[in-house]
């Protein structure tokens, strides 16, 4: 059975959630795809839990101690304080890097150098942060080439919808004319509440907010932010594009 | 660049649409993929033909000569008399089967020895064709396993509907809980035209034929024997089952 072993740098929502589903279905991808995957690191802020042996961390473990509310840097006798992903990164050796952090669409901020750290030891790298990519879309990419590293960034462009894995693996060798849709998941819920109950913006919005589905500050949102970062993302991978924030026209719904 | 070597069994409808989209993109496909795709034979039913160098057939040039209604071994100096497919495939050195002849669903056609003289050869496969893997599934991919070929049946499965490319890519490493569709062009012609246009299922057939859309003989489409065989293939692609035709129940919709 062939290992793979994982950094995850981010340890928040979509970290924890990441590190449940492989505590829940190690045994299940091992049987249907003959992978075994292994655990090295997780990275957050102000540390690391870094494995002290080739079978990884005791995920399950791990995961009901960050859920309490802990940090990795004092997880067990893994725990380390202030080493950063980058640090990790480079001192291990690792397969894939998952890249958890929050967007910063500033500079790309951590996860900036965790992607081009990884590149240089020649990892897979799996994304769920655009920002390194909505920012630095040329240059990582030439690089990730250059180094022969997979980049895969499905889960930074509207992970649950079918974008960038159809577009680029199920319509290869076609020609795609155009991509519409709704990729924004406030956006949606506003949108299917004026247009199905006939509820005026402002209640859509709020109601959102109520279910926890829109932040308390929307703008990211409902102005369009958002969506157009992923618009970005899909344009450059499944057109060939090289587009940044400043080549596009973004509209949020405010106005509708 | 990387080079692929093909060989097509099968010049009907498909076959040809197939040289076709290879004649007009070539050079959109090496630029995009950096593959040269070569096709190195095309065989049908009473002949072949076949490329005398590593640089393949000249492809426009044979479409041109098959859409006249030529047959292929009748093809400039590339024609040969009588080789059967699993001649061509023994005796040359490609990469990858294209199969598209006609499905065969009582003892899998010509297809099965093409696809299994090709595993022996450890090409990957491209099958249009049902027959074989609804036939023989078990014992079809278990030998491609074991000769480590990949078997792509997409183009078997509702080609153009996001099936099998979605379901084992896209969805890789989820629980896929139930798939449900019209998996057949005259069945949705006929059921839309009964629901948008209330039109009786008489009246929706017989212009579905009067389009080209339906066979003289409908019986295979409105009957559920396609549905059913594309069913098998994505329950044991997606599901990982091994079912066949005996397994499953099959209701038409010339009742409905």
């Amino acid at each position: 059975m062939k290992t793979v072993k994982i950094i995850l740098t981010g340890c928040g929502g979509v970290g924890k959630e990441f590190l449940q589903l492989i505590a829940d279905r190690n045994e299940e991808i091992k049987e249907k795809y003959g992978l075994g995957l292994v655990v090295s690191a997780v990275v957050d802020c102000y540390g690391a839990a870094i494995a002290d042996s080739n079978s990884g961390l005791p995920v399950a473990d791990l995961v009901d101690f960050v859920k309490e509310g802990h940090e990795v840097q004092t997880f067990s006798t893994y725990g380390k304080d202030e080493i950063t992903g980058v640090e990790v990164i480079t001192q291990l050796d690792a397969d894939v890097l998952v890249e958890a952090t929050p967007t910063d669409l500033i500079d790309g901020g951590a996860a900036k150098g965790h992607i081009l750290g990884a590149i240089d030891k020649g990892m897979e790298i799996v994304s769920a942060n655009k920002g390194p990519f909505v920012l630095f879309y040329k240059e990582v990419f030439k690089k990730a080439r250059e180094n022969n590293c997979g980049l895969h960034i499905s889960a930074a462009t509207a992970a649950a919808l079918p974008t960038l894995d159809v577009g680029i693996t199920c319509l290869a060798g076609t020609r795609v004319s155009l991509a519409e849709g709704i990729l924004n998941g406030t956006t949606n819920y506003i949108l299917s509440e004026m247009r199905n109950n006939g509820t005026a913006y402002d209640t859509a919005l709020k109601e959102a907010q109520k279910l926890g589905i829109a932040e308390t500050d929307p703008s990211y949102d409902v102005e369009g932010k958002d969506t157009a970062n992923k618009t970005i993302l899909i344009a450059n991978r499944v057109f060939n594009k090289t587009l940044g924030l400043a080549d596009i026209t973004v509209e949020g719904i405010t106005k509708v």
